[in-house]
């Protein structure tokens, strides 16, 4: 198989920089069609390699592409879940090269999307091809559902799963949107933080006002919200807001010295990100804070002039945009409640709050030892000449829940990113030795699950 | 004088509303030759009424207008000072009618600018326009200095009164660039506070980085500018730098009791400007407030993703605008020095922060009892009905300063606009009875100079 891939590379690393070019923003109105194109092409690579029933399915939102290959009788049934949307560009001045120009750079192709999560779910249509290839035929039945609405918490992915439960039942879930511990050293995630996103706006008057005029003797928006802020997290690093934490479990020893295995370079984490210091949670490692406790994080904040220059007013309103990541029995709901409650109890004088949800997702936890999990295991191990580590990742995945929950199927992250890729940043990439790599070991994993 | 405005009045509003249709926002580059074309228009309307050498004057920034008439032998000389250039307009979408496409409605004229600065300013030039017209000369000697970078703190207007005190020399600075206490209530402002103005920068990382994957583990630079804003006011409503109020008297019974018989209509003021409530300094009241005690204020603040939807971002970087009002003796220098120092006291863990200055301008204190703001007095009263009262005002004109201590003039605030007219906000306008009654009473008061 690998003499294959090396033969077809080049012209694979081609059409994925085609794939990379389209902008399917899915945040962002303005890319709506950008948004269906990407769908129609990759229902489109779907024809192409031989899947049959290939669908674009509209949803509420942005489609669901469908297709399969079901001919390999009583061997299991493989869904690939994979999403073609991708995150917004912005601040677009700090990438190098313009982020829909894909452009490979020391074996990397930099491109929004590139790892998150066009080239890993590329690959596997890519890794499909060649098997049909070789054989004819597939080792095992593979279902595709790929979405275009991941990047927006995949609104409308849940009841479209509840809709299509036979279409999309399955024997396990392979998804391909995570990352390995660091560069050769591979990793299949066992559990992923639920999520909670909200909107806080804050208004004290119906104009802005003359800070000469009125400054000292009305309420300041800005003030305000960056008191009501403030207020949410505690000196030592945990959130204030009471009620955070139901549900959070405690870390049993045995968590805690598996995680501390898992290697993290301090030093060097701070040198790639020009950090003068971690901070977080007081109590925890850092791979405790951002794989196993909550986190409520502003992700953004605006409000009053913001031009060039200066404009002296006492600004009539301002909002900030939060998330949280969740864990254990956190339930998003009563989150979302336990923060609208802190903001009524700390409302400064005469700030007029809403607070506006946008998404919810809940934990997801994943035992290690369930075969169809070992088995990739075993399939990263022959490829990569070692066994993956089963981190506990700090992202969030909302749909892996639901495939879980309704489908009751066992979900397989195997991821090949890196972290170091910059998803969700400026100067995203995609390692093209995982790009192909990552062909070999679904191969060799859907091989294997054919010979059992 | 009264039937002779009467007679013009529809064709001088037709030549300010000329005026207030050019967009001469200083702070904003786009609009350079706006700025521009108001200076050249300012210009060519003081020698169309038969001021003499009148003068566009380069500076480092936008230049100064320079007119004058000195054939009053033996009379007193006035420096009439205002400014053509005018605040942004946003948030444009505020406006009932477009900023620069003046309307009039109810008797009053709404335009950027309208009573801040350009139709206070102009009824000075109309002013004189009818004194000629009616009596061949002036009563006075009049010189014009009319600059362009009021609302951008006046940078280059100091230097150029520096280098030109004897063209500038006069006996009386008179300004229209303040309110009446209300309508009908008119006011010659004796006091006016000083203004700082800075930019604060807080880094982070040197790139936004996913939530998911950092959150609660690195810091947010967000989270540490809502910190160290917060830092800075106490619960009291008091500024907790600490060294800030150096400087700032203690306002003697007689001043409070002064400034008590101000009238001021707190639920007026709270239903016009849709406040749950006054809020500021404990045991103040809000004139005090507003007028003689300091303040600092956070005018905007921006910071990560603030596009539609959501971007789970650990931001990078953020920042705030922040002005302070000074009063008494307090030196600008030495507050910004304070605001660095409590930055670097209370910087919080991982952050990097740059504090940027823009403008300094020192507190004012004008006395009252000068004959030349007595006989302004006289002139209100016989156009008004009433006698001025001398307020404390909470705003800052920077350069009132300079005047005083450069040219040693007293500065006559004789000002025509009213605090409800929005200034600096969206839907500014002027009260067209003000214009004319304006005129009358500059006229009354330049006759009645020219008799002593």
């Amino acid at each position: 198989m690998k003499n294959l891939i090396e033969l077809h590379k080049e012209q694979f690393i081609e059409e994925l920089i085609d794939f990379l070019k389209i902008p399917s923003i899915s945040a962002l109105s303005e890319h709506k069609e950008d948004v269906q194109k990407a769908a129609a092409w990759v229902a489109e690579s779907l024809k192409t390699i031989g899947m049959e029933n290939v669908e674009v399915i509209k949803t509420d939102g942005h489609p669901v592409v469908y297709g399969d290959w079901l001919h390999a009788e009583g061997k299991p049934t493989v869904l690939v879940y994979g999403h073609y949307d991708v995150q917004p560009a912005d601040p677009i001045d700090l990438w190098e090269t313009p982020p829909f120009q894909p452009v490979i750079r020391d074996g990397k192709v930099f491109a929004r999307g590139a790892t998150d999560d066009k080239g890993q779910l590329f690959l596997h249509i890519k890794a499909l091809e060649l098997l049909m290839k070789e054989h004819g035929a597939l080792p095992v039945n593979v279902k595709f559902c790929i979405e275009g609405e991941e990047e927006v918490a995949s609104p409308n992915l849940g009841p479209f799963i509840d809709q299509h439960q036979e279409k999309l039942s399955n024997d396990a879930v392979v998804i391909s949107d995570t990352s390995f511990i660091d560069r050769d050293l591979p990793a299949i995630c066992t559990s992923l933080r639920g999520a909670l996103a909200m909107e806080l706006t804050l208004k004290t008057a119906n104009s802005d006002l003359h800070s000469g005029t009125y400054g000292g003797g009305v309420p300041n928006s800005i003030h305000a919200l960056v008191q009501l802020l403030d207020s949410m997290r505690n000196e030592d690093g945990s959130i204030a807001v009471e009620g955070f934490y139901d549900g959070v479990p405690e870390p049993t020893p045995e968590l805690r010295s598996e995680m501390a295995e898992i290697p993290f370079d301090e030093a060097r984490t701070k040198e790639q990100l020009d950090l003068d210091a971690l901070y977080g949670e007081e109590g925890f490692t850092f791979k405790e804070r951002t794989g196993i406790r909550p986190t409520l994080e502003i992700n953004g904040i605006t409000g009053g002039f913001q031009g060039e220059g200066l404009k002296t007013i006492v600004p009539k309103e301002a909002s900030a945009k939060i998330s949280c990541r969740l864990v254990g029995e956190q339930d998003p709901q009563k989150v979302f409640e336990a923060v609208e409650r802190h903001i009524e109890a700390h409302k400064p004088t005469g700030a007029k709050v809403a607070l506006r949800q946008f998404i919810q997702a809940n934990p997801v936890s994943i035992d290690s030892n369930h075969p169809m999990i070992q088995t990739a295991a075993d399939a990263y191990e022959k490829v990569y000449g070692r066994r993956p580590l089963f981190p506990k990742e700090g992202g969030s995945i909302p749909i892996v829940e639901v495939f879980g929950r309704v489908l009751d199927s066992p979900v397989v992250l195997m991821g090949f990113g890196l972290p170091s890729e910059n998803l969700h940043a400026p100067n995203e990439h995609f390692h093209l030795e995982n790009f192909t790599k990552g062909m070999e070991t679904v191969c060799e994993y859907l091989q294997s699950l054919g010979r059992k």
